[in-house]
């Protein structure tokens, strides 16, 4: 018998069988319970003929896990690793070890979903909740979100809400001191000219003018100055207007936090607290205001509430303000936010506690103190008189000269204008680096005495800092702050907050929608490599080689799977994504003088970000009608197109539909679309079901956003970081978004900036890259097969027990399904919350609740979930069946049932006193498979209303904690 | 006011304060209640002032996590990686990168202490069961141990047990093949010597004599030959000996089980199943054999058992064969095992399970075959005409030509004898190596065509391995290694048994004599650096210049730490770092003609391995008395000593003793053996208590070993690995064990070789560099005066309720403190196990149990715990002596009460009825700041006898979990 081949035995595509949960004989266990033959088949009796993908998708073959990491190291290494002194909101910092290990590289922390079951989610609740706490405390304000994308984004929201708060205020004016950071200031400008508002830039002492709604200052400057914003704010106030500062979180350490000056709003970014650069992303952008904005400040926010026992617990605040509830009313389009990140700094600041905190920012302080005396003692002159870590130099008409010396001895610097240089010091910076600093202004041995400096400084006193703005206000008093600053003590709380959330890990996560799909350790292994963390946005292209091939590969990967033609990877997030490709829509409609178009068609079944992001573009959103099986009407498309014909700009829809149905219609709809002269944009949230099988770019789409954190394998991190990169076909490519600082290829600076770095989050990009390359043009059909077969698979099992809501023309559904549990509230009173809670009982994290429809559960195994996996929640799900009936028959009453009482807690299942009418087991472990393992839920239901009309967003005091 | 200094705000010491538990404020709180001013106070009253230390260390200051680490990847980065074929039982190798992370890198692994209690062991404990069933699969045995320290040392273990087995046959001869791997013999040499054993090394075929107890066969042979054993075993079996069988496990994938061939004894190592070369270890050895040999064989075996409600749960099974039981009557002196590498190779085999193995084992013998191939169209000639992996070729004069045409191309070769050259081809070879490895051969390109030879041999079938030879039996069948094939099925699987254990990222492990302190994480990285993980222990010496560098500092530092001159850092465990003591002992009276010194003198409190250590070098162990403080009773010293006279070779003693006291007496004791000519070893299990404060170099000792995995930060890894390297006095230097392959600078081969690898477990190393490099010589002291200060503050609150059975002069005790339960138990029936076993409902690991004195525990808190968990666990014991008086004085009834009952599972306290005279609260969660986090344990009490009766050693069948 002939042996297989070499090529076989080397099994380069032995990913695709990690990646994929269920085995051969599985699929074909599967396969016969739907009735089909194979795969083939299930595909062409769900995907629509007229769709079909005809050709193999233009991959690689699929690489093995050793492979595919030694090509990406052979990428990292092109980049080279300065010492970096360039500033602009970026800073080298150091990721504790403990905190780089059991968190950033855990898959307890990465693997968690975003807390929208937070009975499940305390861990990371109590994480984001110390991130509040923090922002709150440095920057003085009264409340916080829990993260921004970054720190431009931040800043541009905070320009949003500033114009919604001041109503009476009809100046359309917004000034941006012109020593903010650029990128702050291009994402500023490009939120603006779509929002219809004028950007003024200029010196905000000089040039402030008396009709504005807003302001946003840097704090400090940009090039470093420390000044006192009081009077500048208060003089905005006199105006009418409201300011937004953008801080930076170390140097607030050490100074006066702008709260105290008046500011109505800070922003910034978390990154210099132990959140590796990785050229740009991700690290969490903070947004801190005054409580009387708090309805409509954009992003999540973590609130305290109680339990049904009254307990303390923790969730996510005032939901009404996400985007997907409020949909074409909505403040902002934003819905990720930035948890892995936002919970990394602040177990940073943990860890340092306060003290800790101020002896790095003092050391900062006294490098840039001995830098500025050294330089002066060598006749260069500081641009500033004040300053925390950053030197602005006159150069004497020799910028360019010390530049490259610097850059010689393998040190950037910034360069401001034309003879000027700044320097930032930060936690990584050395007396040898200011040395070689000075030797690089000076051209040779500079023969200070450095050391000798420091004892002056010390003696004197800071000299950067003004008196009056030295931080006088105490900080991180909270004992959370104040406990953990032992390793052990830390791994200890670390562990105690991950033990209380449920994460792939443990368990399924089906939710529709979001994809919750396997996030290999080999994808994950690079984004810890300092050859990506550790290098600078700004860092000159040269340095950046690995990182540009990677990004050229990536988008060349992203191009084949989608059908188009280009891809941007700027936009941090998907509703960054469905912004940037609106933005290109409507640039692309200026080029060609059709600026009369302002309409966006989106179906109802559309997710919120659809049309938050319609409004963010200022076009008018125009909803098409669906018929009952959740399909856009194109009866009601066509009289729409009819009624406004050549105003139409473009029509967002989701493929397959946010109802898990692969719509036959979606040929005709772009054609009608297209044949109006409109742009169609096709919601990429759903891609999962259709990469190898169907290419929005080859069936009608102009523009797709990708969600990388969702179809490509970037973990959910408890609620981001995710990356939303467009696709295009090649006439919108002109229009794709530029960088001011960093020149991105292909793009113009004239199609605005969208995120503050010019690759996003860049240095989670390999993920998607190792994915791609590991499971090659096969691999990456076979997944989308995969997760249909799965979503059918469940489809079918609960249809037994459950009425399903919508499915195709052959009574399959995509890859996901849609499980209604209207009747059987009618019957039993028993809701669709009350069953995702008792999921957890079962040690399952609820499917995606009430989206696209009210009352229904969204499911979506993914292919990365065995049989066996599948079985589990199906049996749950058939159990959990049987306990309705039984309320519904009358065996448990309205009020006592397992379900109404879901989800129980360990308290509960050992409480003294047994008063229900089921028993503890039924109560706490359902299901036989449970006895092995289970994360147990921290609270009871927790109560909404009640922490809403109890608002407190910030650590209770330690008090609260003897209850 | 004058501010820090630059040099104050660095921080380079800011480790210490991540090491310690305790902040400057709990330090004062502490000395407080001890009734002492200061640190220095308390040592002075601690330590005798006869061996107090006056200088400082010897060591360097402090360094930053950062920066030492930024140093040793310095020195790593010398070592280069070549692509390796060197064999002789070290392999390249692919960790799955789900074990890598979730295992490896994961301190809810790598931090759990051996499983002596194993109702909150058993997820290691599973892991360790599915690895004795895939070694009994794969080599075709009865029963298999829970892993040996390496090949070499299982081979002389088996020869030890082979000895016991034949008592009738009075032969001293063992005989090995000449075929075996050098390093092995070496180390069965060693063994055999100083037991007495004479080894014949020959040619099996031709060279076996009639009289001999035992035989040593390599299967395959070192330079690669496959041959069938079964007549040779039969030949063995009828001269009356037993034959071993070190086998390859990788090969018997594809060959007959040794088993099958009759074999009594097989052996080997599990490396090359993913754990990584690491220039030498840690590995697991794996120990295989005869049902009958059950109660003689070495090391752990792990059964199953019941637990008190009748569930099935795993436990060491015989305990009663350990070392610390037997003592001087002990078989063997091992006691750790290498739990963390056993567990991770069974979890490689369970990933990709028998077909997954088949397909690498076929690989890889497929590129055996066409190297073999391509050689011979070459006209080189295969020194066998069998193999699997590994090819032995005449060189035709040409040996020192290839192999430096092969180490041009960075390619590492074997010489075997002057004229032939050996490669072995692993699971990470390429096609291209074998390319190239021709080319090295040929010396020009070789023109083959590869791929058309390998279409040759895939039509034929596999070349090398004799039909007959093939594996025709299946292994493991068992579903555990048939389920986890998908990346997310495995990190769950690894996770649920992950969930089922305590390790120090739960809770504080207060092991007396085991020293359970922070394993922080900055230690850990340097361990899975590639170019730590990836070097072969036999590569040539240039090509390993970091590991040469790092193991000489560490030497210094270690001698430093100690007060000796040299150090061997051969020995992988404390067990053979006691026998290479001893053995350098041995060899010095040899040299100075001393060789009727044969007694060993051993204080009855001494740790089990003393004894047994002794028997292993034939001394003849006389036990010396201790007072009834624990302390040796000089007088009966001097009586032993004026008995035995120049027969005297040693005093092994523990310092601080045993029973956790500095003993006054020990600068006497010690040069009362030196009078009478005598060596002073000193165990160094309890060297936390010394470093900074006093120096066995000094105060007597001729030689200590020291337990790294205790002292120096190795984490327990669950019970493995550690390492025992000795530091000894001057005189003693030139007798330090060598090594047959690899040169070990400052050593003799004709000293004996202990362990398999020159270094011993090489790549764990970095661990104790980094913690004293990052501790320097200021943290050093203060971690052993805190852990002085721990164990006081322990001993003192607990002396409110316990009776502490041993302190100094001055009413403190050392590093550690005993606890009294005898009184306890007369008065009330409950036992030391009982309160052991109610320490885990309170979510602790209980302390070390009647050790050194039955009925007591023995607590050791270590220098990294922190006031606040001294405190709880203080509290758990105040809980639980209130409770022991409610059984004394009748509240609870003998029978029901919480300690007996104890520990409570889950199932308890979820029961439907509750028949306790205590609240589930009480049984589950006895203490408040219980509630936010538990481990709960995953068995009752665990019926040890049960087990023993009944032994059962492999995965239960699949029927049994339905139960």
């Amino acid at each position: 018998m002939t042996q297989p081949s070499l090529q076989q035995l080397e099994q380069h595509d032995a990913f695709i069988r990690r990646h994929i949960g269920p085995d051969q004989a599985q699929v074909r266990e599967m396969l016969e319970t739907l009735g089909v033959s194979g795969l083939e088949e299930l595909v062409e009796k769900t995907v629509p003929a007229s769709i079909r993908k005809t050709d193999e998708l233009d991959l690689a073959d699929a690489a093995g896990e050793e492979e595919a990491l030694a090509e990406l190291k052979s990428l990292a290494r092109r980049n080279r690793i300065y010492r970096t002194f360039i500033g602009m909101g970026y800073h080298d910092t150091v990721t504790p070890n403990v905190i780089l290990r059991n968190v950033l590289e855990n898959p307890g922390w990465y693997t968690a979903y975003t807390p929208y079951q937070p009975e499940i989610a305390q861990g990371r609740l109590e994480g984001l909740l110390n991130f509040q706490q923090m922002v709150m405390d440095l920057t003085g304000m009264e409340l916080a979100n829990a993260s921004m994308l970054d720190e431009g984004t931040a800043a541009a929201e905070a320009m949003a809400m500033c114009k919604r708060q001041v109503k009476r205020n009809k100046s359309n004016v917004f000034f941006v001191d012109a020593d903010c950071h650029p990128q702050t200031i291009a994402v500023v400008k490009t939120r603006a000219e779509h929002f219809g508002f004028e950007i003024q830039v200029g010196d905000v002492e000089k040039e402030l003018p008396t009709e504005l709604f807003g302001v946003l200052l840097q704090y400090p400057g940009s090039t470093g100055a420390v000044r006192d914003l009081t009077d500048i704010i208060a003089r905005v106030h006199e105006a009418g207007g409201l300011v937004t500062v953008a801080a930076d979180l170390m140097s607030l350490v050490a100074l006066k936090a702008p709260g105290q000056m008046g500011a109505d709003v800070v922003v910034g970014s978390n990154q210099r607290f132990g959140i590796p650069m990785g050229y740009g992303g991700p690290h969490a952008g903070f947004f801190a205001f005054r409580e009387a904005y708090k309805r409509s400040a954009p992003g999540r926010i973590i609130g305290v509430s109680v339990d049904s026992k009254g307990k303390r617990a923790l969730r996510m605040a005032m939901q009404t303000r996400e985007q997907h509830i409020r949909r074409e009313k909505a403040n902002s389009n934003i819905c990720t936010s930035q948890v892995l990140l936002a919970v990394m700094s602040a177990f940073y600041a943990v860890y340092h506690g306060p003290e800790g905190l101020k002896t790095i920012a003092m050391r900062i302080q006294r490098l840039a103190d001995i830098l500025a005396t050294g330089l002066e003692k060598k006749d260069f002159s500081l641009a500033h008189d004040s300053w925390f870590d950053t030197l602005t130099i006159a150069t004497g008409g020799k910028q360019s000269e010390i530049y490259q010396r610097a850059l010689d001895a393998e040190i950037n610097l910034r360069k401001v204008g034309d003879n000027a240089l700044s320097i930032s010091l930060h936690e990584t910076a050395k007396l040898e680096d200011v040395s070689d600093i000075i030797n690089a202004f000076t051209g040779a041995a500079h023969g200070l005495d450095l050391h000798a400096l420091d004892r002056e400084i010390a003696a004197k006193g800071p000299r950067g800092l003004p008196g009056a703005l030295a931080r006088d206000s105490e900080f991180l008093t909270h004992p959370v702050f104040n406990s953990y600053h032992s390793e052990t003590e830390m791994l200890r709380y670390l562990k105690s907050l991950e033990s209380r959330d449920i994460a792939l890990n443990h368990s399924m996560i089906p939710l529709g929608s979001c994809t919750m799909k396997l996030n290999a350790t080999a994808e994950m292994i690079p984004v810890t490599w300092p050859e990506f963390g550790k290098l600078h946005p700004f860092a000159p292209a040269d340095q950046a080689q690995g990182y540009a091939e990677m990004f050229r590969q990536l988008q060349q990967m992203l191009a084949a799977c989608t059908g188009y033609d280009a891809v941007s990877l700027q936009p941090n997030a998907g509703s960054q994504g469905e912004y940037a490709g609106l933005v290109a829509i409507k640039k692309y409609f200026e080029a060609k003088g059709e600026t009369q178009r302002d309409i966006c068609l989106i179906p109802a079944s559309a997710h919120g970000t659809n049309p938050a992001s319609a409004m963010m573009v200022s076009m008018k959103v125009v909803v098409v009608a669906c018929d009952n099986k959740g399909n856009v009407d194109i009866a009601d498309l066509k009289a729409k197109i009819e009624e406004h014909g050549d105003r139409i700009a473009a029509l967002m829809v989701t493929y397959p539909s946010t109802h898990g149905v692969f719509e036959e219609g979606i040929r005709e709809i772009c054609e009608l679309v297209h044949k109006a002269g409109g742009q169609v944009y096709i919601d990429g949230a759903n891609m999962n079901a259709l990469i190898g099988v169907a290419a929005p770019g080859q069936f009608g789409g102009d523009v797709s956003h990708l969600n990388l954190h969702k179809t490509f394998c970037i973990p959910h991190g408890g609620g981001g970081p995710g990356m939303g990169p467009i696709a295009v076909g090649e006439h919108l490519k002109p229009y794709l978004a530029g960088h001011p600082v960093t020149e991105v290829p292909d793009t113009d600076t004239a199609n605005g900036t969208i995120s503050a770095a010019p690759w996003g989050s860049a240095s989670i990009l390999p993920i998607s890259w190792m994915y791609i390359r590991m499971m090659g043009k096969q691999g990456m059909k076979r997944a989308t097969e995969i997760a249909i077969l799965n979503a059918n698979y469940v489809a079918k099992c609960l249809s037994q027990d459950y009425s399903l809501l919508y499915t195709g023309s052959n009574g399959f559904v995509a890859h996901e399904c849609l499980v209604d549990l209207r009747p059987l509230k009618e019957a039993s009173g028993i809701s669709e919350e009350d069953i995702a809670k008792r999921l957890m009982d079962f040690g399952f994290h609820a499917p995606t609740m009430s989206f696209p429809v009210a009352g229904t559960l969204m499911i979506e195994p993914t292919e990365s979930e065995s049989k066996e996996e599948l079985d589990r929640f199906v049996e749950a799900m058939a159990i959990i069946r049987q306990e309705v009936e039984d309320v519904a028959n009358g065996k448990y009453s309205a009020e006592d049932n397992p379900l109404r009482n879901a989800p129980h807690t360990l308290e509960d299942v050992m409480a003294h006193q047994w008063t229900h009418s089921y028993s503890r087991d039924v109560a706490g472990r359902p299901a036989a498979w449970q006895k092995e393992h289970k994360v147990w839920p921290a609270s009871n239901r927790i109560d909404n209303v009640y922490g809403d009309r109890n608002l407190v967003c910030s650590c209770p005091p330690i008090e609260a904690y003897a209850e």
